[in-house]
């Protein structure tokens, strides 16, 4: 494992001058604080004897009922006997990668995808293999070429990771069609699917797109997270899995941990019991709306001609590809300095990919902070532009490589 | 990873009738949940936009200043950049173990030791050499001739994990003396130490233990935890590791969950803020104290010839020897179906070791229900030791091999 350069940066970009486009936190000034102390504060007193004492390794049983709630509003029929509770999905992550991964299998994952997936795909030794995505998702002929190659060469696959709705850190959701499509060559190679599904919840219009998992419950392993749609604070995500992964995950779970927080369950199922939750996400989709609006805004009126950017209809993330000869991380320093700060594409692909991209994110600052953000970073590259039509193309120049320690990059 | 023989027991120990002196779930009721109630409300009220949010994967700097005050009344002195907040020490006991263990290499433990270690050790295959206890508990002449052996059958030993302070399961501790020689002997060996001090805070009487890191801080990774002291509600415990290792478990953590629950950390901060913790902890060690004594006081009064108990001076166990002949998981049915429920010493060794003995917990219930229990169970031995009179030694019989959900086996 080596520190990732996504956690390089957040010690220059957390200065109050910089405009930070990098970071993946949730805005969480939309919750209602003064309900949420009541609520901790009963859960204490109403429930302490429970609350405070240890719990099982799979997770309270009526916070799994609610997270089946959650999940039937993209058409997931699931049993709380498959739900496990996790400390945020990214250790469902990592269970579901220690449980299923041999050093040398390989995981196949969208080209990018989400960095902290990467490393923990590493740390187990697994050889991801990366298929092209569009505009529309996964390419479906990729997925299949892929598979097709690995299983020539004989490979083991031990799961195809997507993260299908709103991409990190892409922007693009999978379509219906395409969605189909996948199963079918999932199905059809034996391969799991790993559903990595955070922002699923958090679309800017209409109604959420099913799961993939609402189609194929032994296909797929779902999992989900309470960060985004409530808070990341708790530290509460799940799994749903096919009944016999399932009971491996609880094994791997207890070793891990013993169980998670009894108080932060509670807390959590309270919350999903008590308050109108469901306003709460539009309340959030709403916002990050806005706020993806100011951005795009920025994008069409500010940056220079070559640059390409995708449209996300939810979620956190956009990406931006730059003209050729330039290099993001290269620019990072540069752009720093000039108060803006992105994450640069390299650090989304277990590969050399990436270099002429940068996810821009617009979940934590302001639609002023983000206009502004766009009009620094619009700036640094037209200077760019002209430095490489002037002494050809930008290549490598030192990076910043403090090892700074947030990781709020989910 | 097999489902562990002590979470079998809890389907029918957790019935109200049966006295369980199986569980180690410490006695939360002794906290002052009023105000708790108002810290974790005015956590969220007051630090909202910080408590909700993603933290570091190091860990809050304010809550390991903190654990660095706990840790200093055991005569450790150490700096809060070498803390990791982990969930649990459990955690922080399965991310070295990921860390240092590859398969097939030796840890070298305890006999009896911590279930939970046992199954995280198998979960990465690694092999377990147990040594030898008694009374004062480790004895250096057998810690030194393990290694010497595994060091000339040319095995890689990479720790030897001990329990202390109180141990889990024997209730034993290792006496001062000892604790300089064990250091001795694994500097000789270039052998690390793996400290895991749940218990050491809960003494009965005195100054607590000076832990073994107080005297070797390169040689000694040290595990903490809040479950004793405060709640397992939280799961909230910490390593103290040689920085290089720090920084590899920071790594390990980032993969295995982002970050832990920073609500949880602040909550637990304010804690150690605002209240009188070290009372806190005095009136649970006078709590515990007084179930010891109506355990040992049963023990004494009751138990038939033959048997014989450790007399723990803080924590929540005692360790009973039957006599021989018997076999105390094959007599688990019998002692459920008289309504008391114990650990069977199995599940304490990664042998074949422990039939004849039992762990007994008096954390859990009070002093009448202690004895209660104790009386039921001596009832339940005398018949057994009357079947072997008559028919020789008690062998095999079925055991209970449910696999029950509630691991509450710390």
């Amino acid at each position: 494992m080596v520190a990732s350069e996504v956690r390089a940066l957040f010690a220059v970009a957390s200065r109050p001058e910089v405009v930070s486009l990098a970071g993946g936190m949730p805005n969480v000034s939309a919750l209602p604080l003064e309900e949420l102390g009541d609520l901790v504060s009963r859960v204490v007193t109403e429930q302490g004897a429970t609350a405070l004492q240890y719990g099982s390794a799979q997770g309270d049983p009526a916070l799994r009922e609610h997270i089946c709630d959650v999940m039937s509003l993209e058409g997931i029929d699931a049993s709380a006997d498959d739900v496990i509770v996790t400390v945020g999905s990214q250790q469902a992550l990592d269970l579901i990668t220690r449980v299923f991964v041999d050093p040398g299998d390989v995981v196949v994952a969208e080209a990018p995808t989400y960095v902290t997936a990467l490393n923990t795909f590493a740390a187990f030794q697994a050889e991801v293999a990366h298929v092209t995505m569009d505009d529309e998702g996964v390419i479906p002929e990729a997925l299949e070429e892929t598979l097709g190659r690995l299983r020539a060469e004989g490979r083991r696959v031990k799961f195809f990771y997507t993260v299908p709705t709103f991409q990190n850190p892409a922007g693009v959701t999978l379509t219906p069609e395409r969605r189909r499509r996948v199963l079918e060559i999932c199905e059809r190679f034996g391969v799991l699917i790993l559903e990595d599904n955070p922002y699923g919840l958090l679309g800017f219009d209409g109604e959420p797109m099913r799961a993939l998992r609402a189609d194929a419950p032994d296909r797929v392993i779902y999992l989900g997270s309470f960060s985004k749609i409530l808070s990341p604070g708790f530290r509460m995500g799940w799994a749903l899995a096919p009944s016999a992964v399932r009971a491996k995950l609880v094994l791997a779970a207890e070793s891990a941990m013993l169980s998670h927080s009894t108080f932060n369950q509670l807390v959590v199922g309270q919350y999903l019991s008590t308050h109108p939750w469901r306003e709460q996400i539009k309340t959030f989709g709403a916002m990050y709306r806005g706020r993806c609006e100011a951005m795009l805004g920025a994008l069409d009126g500010l940056m220079p001609e070559g640059c390409s950017w995708t449209k996300p209809a939810g979620g956190f993330f956009v990406w931006l590809t730059l003209p050729e000869g330039l290099d993001s991380k290269a620019m990072l320093p540069l752009a720093v300095n000039e108060r803006v700060a992105y994450v640069p594409g390299t650090g989304f692909y277990a590969n050399e990919e990436g270099r002429r991209n940068m996810r821009l994110s617009f979940c934590y600052p302001t639609p002023e902070q983000i206009r502004e953000g766009v009009r620094r970073l619009s700036g640094v590259i037209e200077r760019e532009i002209a430095l490489r039509d002037t002494f050809g193309d930008v290549t490598t120049r030192p990076t910043d490589g403090t090892d700074a320690p947030s990781p709020d990059v989910p």
